[in-house]
């Protein structure tokens, strides 16, 4: 069967496939910060050339902040199965704080571990090992059968770790071309090192910055303090304000849209056996610090939350400075669930936080990204056949699982090009995404790899 | 008479007089930020060498922090009046934001504006400007009479502006060698333009810095979001904790040692007309913001306080990072009156802040300072001589007024050396200090000048 053969090569090929992930994870191309942004350019053109060279009609798109690349292989003629759109970002995270790594985080390099081969760089994990895996396996495909299987659309964006500001627009410019019959995304991990799941469940995401300005200027807290509001202060009252004792959410209407678990779901996560006490542990803490009554996965799959995820205002530096800032600044985000409008509540989060401002003081606010969360219908035939082709491949079934993180993606080809999406991915929860020593397992990446070339097996069968 | 004399030798001087100001101010003597540790040493030596020239036996003198300047001239039997020390800081506070200086702060340059002739630069107010009104009318006197009058001893520190951590060791090494009957202060402010002022009401401070840990690392707040404990949220929630809602201070105890005014001083400082509405247009602000039930003056010179000088935790930088901190930091300084015992404070503090905690939440504190109030006693004779001479020089009488701002030097050569202080100063409210584009007036420099000389000559006469 010719299944086997695409498996032979993946295993023959993977030294020349790590080189190639490598030279992608030397590309610095951190969305969020301006600075990057000819290397993000730099990582879009490199999938440029190496699309064509599976020969896929690629090109780089502009948009109005990083380049989108879209390709097309095979046509409406081509092969028995539906048509498949694969989506993947190239770029990363920042890299602060720089001085918590263990090497450049843009010189990749392949380490023995006692938990076996990783490869050590920024965005090893997420995304470019990832959507590499699926690169890798429609190569293989390539040189075993002399085209791609089916019908395919490769879509990788540049902006997933800023909010993807240019994605929708260019989805709705584009509908006609990028329409298809599932999109496969590749951003999301295994349930544990033996379980591959299918992501089924995931966060939305509301991103907002404020800042909270008193007087206009920095002050001498000797001279000013007592009499001058202190911008921190009321920073601070209205972040203690966000959460009540049982940890909810206290903004008025936020649980509007968010969905208990059926009991089928409730009854298949009891049976995945989360071990809580691991997966905190694995990072100094031993106590579930979310809402009062509801489970660990709960807390991180199928409940909204509120993180501030950085503040700042007066002096940080060493020693002492007695000021009185005349700003302080946060950047919150909420995770969201079910039915759960980000464009509704971040109308609510702006009029709680002006009802707290005192005498003197007014608020600037910055969006950055409003993404419902994705459910998925895992009624589809495909989900069945990729669940079979992922069970194939591993020591242990296959799960259908929810995710805490947003991939807000999946929304969009639902609400903007009603497509279904398909959460494949192979990372694991020590990979440290988003975190110093960043790392993808090399297991994940070969059997990753592997495991595309399966999951196309079976939806062109 | 002879003052005349030294007056006019004054008048004549200013040019140079600027000139040796603004080579001090090029010195970048940043005591906080131990990357100008050389700058402090620098800044130093200069003083050294200058007192030399007015035939002071001066030298630097080693502390395990930043040095100390000390000199001596005339002994016990020279003059008929008291041993005075002279006390000035050559330190300066830090210069961020950098970009809201409107010139390098360490390149001085006199400025004429709308308000008069001002000397620009990071220190020209806080202190080196005021310190060098003491020494050029010691120049000047020197140079009418051909010595310093009466006996004189020169006491410059270089940790003013970070917390004296070597000061009181310093004193307590030296005590017979800097005990005098009288320590004169420059580091205080006029009332206001046309009036000067004999601070005699000190508020004292406590500095602390806080770092909560929760995770031993940064977190994914997609992956751990609403399971794991953010530590910005609980430092939020103490900082908010601290104040009620009538704007006092939480901390039990906390108000013990606290007086109230006396009927004499209230109506002194219901006399001056101080214009809070002017004073708080001035940066932007027009309520204040104080305790409930405190008349302005009072927030700022006799009432205690609590300020957040600094915050930060997460992610700062452009865009968005959807991180969970695993630390989040703060400074805080409560500003002190009365007979308030900051050390004691200290640990309510400490206690109050390790009492929030959450499970799996940890603090570390970093003490920066702790000095109590100064309440000096104007029942001396040396303080109506020294108030008149003030009056003899500037349009308005002189007055006796509190000092929101901390200078604990006074309360040190109170407990240390059992020596009473006389805090006199030219700064104005507009002077920046602490801020971008901090000055100081000619006006002040000069006038400050005739001030000491007027000061000197009334003090030994």
């Amino acid at each position: 069967m010719s299944l086997d053969a695409v498996l032979a090569r993946i295993d023959a090929d993977l030294p020349n496939a790590t080189e190639r992930l490598m030279d992608l994870l030397r590309i610095r191309s951190i969305s969020t910060d301006p600075a990057y942004k000819a290397e993000c350019d730099k990582a879009a053109d490199w999938l440029v050339a190496d699309l064509r060279s599976l020969g896929v009609d690629a090109s780089k798109r502009p948009t109005p902040g990083h380049p989108m690349v879209v390709g097309h292989a095979g046509d409406a003629e081509d092969g028995t199965g539906p048509h498949l759109l694969f989506y993947g970002h190239y770029d990363v995270q920042p890299v602060d704080p720089l001085d918590l790594w263990d090497r450049d985080p843009f010189d990749p390099e392949v380490q023995d571990t006692p938990q076996g081969k990783v490869i050590r760089a920024r965005g090893a994990s997420d995304d470019k090992g990832q959507l590499m895996t699926f690169i890798e396996a429609c190569r293989a495909w390539k040189e075993v059968h002399g085209s791609l299987p089916g019908r395919l659309t490769f879509f990788f964006e540049g902006e997933e770790e800023s909010g993807s500001p240019s994605l929708v627009p260019f989805m709705k410019e584009n509908t006609a071309e990028l329409k298809s019959d599932i999109a496969l995304i590749c951003d999301t991990g295994l349930f544990d090192p033996d379980t591959p799941a299918i992501t089924t469940m995931l966060r939305g995401l509301l991103g907002e910055e404020l800042t909270i300005t008193a007087a206009n200027k920095d002050l001498h807290s000797g001279m000013y303090g007592g009499l001058a509001m202190n911008p921190i202060r009321v920073l601070s009252k209205i972040i203690a304000g966000l959460h009540d004792e049982t940890g909810r959410i206290t903004l008025p209407g936020f649980y509007d849209g968010v969905p208990e678990l059926s009991n089928s779901i409730r009854a298949q996560w009891e049976s995945l056996g989360f071990d809580d006490q691991q997966f905190l542990g694995d990072v100094g803490l031993s106590v579930p610090a979310g809402e009062q009554g509801r489970t660990p996965l709960e807390m991180i799959w199928s409940r909204p939350t509120c993180e501030v995820n950085g503040i700042w205002g007066g002096y940080e530096g060493d020693g002492f400075k007695t000021v009185l800032p005349g700003q302080a600044h946060a950047k919150i985000s909420f995770r969201l669930v079910g039915t759960q409008d980000p464009l509704k509540l971040r109308e609510t989060f702006r009029d709680y936080v002006r009802a707290q401002l005192p005498a003197d003081c007014s608020v600037e606010f910055k969006g950055h990204g409003a993404s419902p969360a994705g459910v998925m219908q895992t009624e589809s035939p495909a989900f069945e056949a990729a669940r079979q082709a992922l069970t194939d491949e591993w020591p242990k079934p296959a799960a259908y699982t929810g995710c805490g993180g947003s991939i807000p993606i999946a929304g969009y080809f639902k609400t903007v090009l009603d497509m279904d999406a398909m959460l494949i991915g192979f990372g694991k929860d020590d990979d440290q995404i988003h975190s110093p020593n960043e790392k993808y397992d090399m297991r994940s990446f070969h059997k990753g790899i592997r495991s595309w070339a399966r999951v196309l097996a079976a939806l062109n069968s």
